[in-house]
């Protein structure tokens, strides 16, 4: 039986260096780190502890399930979770559900195998039963649901502030690009967007689509100009989808802003290297990955007096595809 | 002590069922997982087998290392690997790095102790030592590494096809973007970039650059019109790059691709969503996920006929940076 201390000899380490690499905490250099897992990968060390710390559920791994990496917002998201839940030692394992629920199901699955202590979620299939029954910490990412503590920003505000800064800035003819239907953060703008153009006094359209995907953001981009020549203001589902009617706007020889305004949903990276930069709705995504992380640490300790629901604030970010003044 | 039968008769399907959900093999649908799920939670089953699988390393689970989720290239190469590995009833922990040596440990420790039977690795710091200590099935993605099986594209053939591409097309001041040097993949379409041009009867200038990511892409286009004002045709290190210096070089006033001509590399989505659309050279990001993780499945089951390493074709993608005819 090999024991603890045969591969802190065979890595040439304290035992206590060992236990800080099995159990990740504590700080342990590269080097130290690499020698130690050698050293248990040659003596085919199967630790006690690890068994221990799974069946206890005292594993230091979280889940993080996302609706689809392909979408700069969410890996923007993982990183901050993951810097902040490193801080304290855990580990995440993320699932990417590619909002398709069958893998949604199988990853839930694959975390509660492997023990994880503790769930975040930013898909939009499943429902609270099975949450419920998980007797897991939850934190929900990205959106409000049910009863559980969860982290997110205000995206009837948010859509709000888009129509109202469109309005503000002069546009006439709106439309307002509807995000897909079963992604409830998209509801909830498109709703947002709508109360104000709603009470205003100013033309606008609807624009239905069915996805968020750099693929398809293109053809929306084209069937809007077709069915709404004369737009002088597009609210855009989110940045893709912004960054798509930049150039087809441009494609048809129009001028931005003068000819027509945009505003896009998130702030990804890429909005600053659009051209012209598209002004958007920044969601602070890597903080409320960070502000998620915390709170689930904090349920998980029981700290039972944290905040259950963090709301984060949204803000308009005036780049220029909008008017200045 | 809680059985299997008890959890069918909870969830009201045969044991087979509940057996197919906890080993992940053959079709059960959405609503029957869901319910073999929720009676699991509500009896707390513990289940044997998944405890017998773990020892006995007959988990189903694969890990994939990424160096960069919010480089767009790698959630294709994952996407890849997800749909391949989902066909044979596998599954993905994915884990990101963040090009940092520690976290990369840490995600293959993590690995280790959650019993994947295989790993795929797209990381450009672990030396070989650790990985043939692990006595894993390992497939290096996106980079060919010692004698490891890999799936990668031909990096130097794509580097000298982007230089030749400007050369054919009448470039006569090239700058050359050299990635970052600690990634092997931008070190490759370096040199192969460097042999074309070397050889050639153009002027040409180097520009080293210490990163992929979105938010310095906007100084390194900057720094490059500053230093090579007069350059006609620039080769990107990428196309997070390459759209960082059409944004750029709009903004100076030129204009593309009569003044100054630009090639990225890897054909991200993006790529045709910028104005003007980015001409590349493609490296099929899906695809390359796709055979590494069919690469990766018939080592795991003993299939030794199969192909070691895969060179995948790169190819020149024709759009509106750099001058037609």
């Amino acid at each position: 039986m090999v024991t603890i201390k045969d591969v802190a000899r065979e890595a040439g380490v304290s035992v206590a260096t060992v236990s800080r690499v099995l159990n990740n905490n504590g700080y342990v250099g590269v080097d130290t780190r690499k020698k130690v897992m050698e050293a248990m990968a040659v003596l085919e060390y199967s630790p006690n502890e690890v068994a221990r710390s799974l069946y206890k559920r005292e594993s230091k791994l979280i889940g993080l399930l996302l609706p689809d990496i392909t979408n700069p917002f969410f890996p923007q998201l993982a990183r901050g979770v993951e810097d902040e839940l490193s801080k304290s030692g855990y580990r995440l394992l993320l699932g990417n559900s590619d909002e398709n629920m069958d893998k949604e199901l199988e990853y839930i699955q694959t975390f509660v195998q492997n023990h994880v202590v503790g769930l975040l979620t930013a898909t939009n299939h499943v429902e609270d039963t099975l949450y419920d029954s998980l007797k897991l910490p939850i934190v929900m990412l990205d959106r409000a649901y049910g009863h559980y503590p969860s982290v997110y920003s205000d995206g009837r505000e948010g859509g709000g502030l888009a129509a109202k800064t469109l309005i503000d800035k002069g546009a006439k003819r709106i439309t307002l690009v509807k995000g897909p239907a079963h992604i409830r953060p998209a509801q909830d703008r498109f709703k947002g967007a709508m109360d104000v153009l709603s009470e205003a006094d100013v033309d606008f359209a609807v624009l239905a689509t069915t996805s968020y995907s750099f693929e398809e953001a293109k053809g929306f981009a084209e069937e809007l100009f077709i069915k709404y020549p004369n737009t002088d203001g597009v609210i855009a589902s989110n940045d893709i989808v912004g960054i798509a009617v930049i150039h087809q706007a441009l494609k048809l020889g129009k001028v931005i802003p003068d000819d027509v305004q945009i505003i896009g949903y998130d702030d990804i990276p890429q909005c600053s290297l659009s051209y012209p930069t598209l002004s958007t709705i920044r969601q602070p995504a890597y903080e409320m990955g960070r502000q998620a992380a915390r709170l689930l640490l904090s349920i998980i300790k029981g700290e039972s007096e944290c905040e259950r629901t963090m709301q984060m604030p949204v803000e308009f970010i005036e780049r220029n595809t909008t008017r200045k003044e």
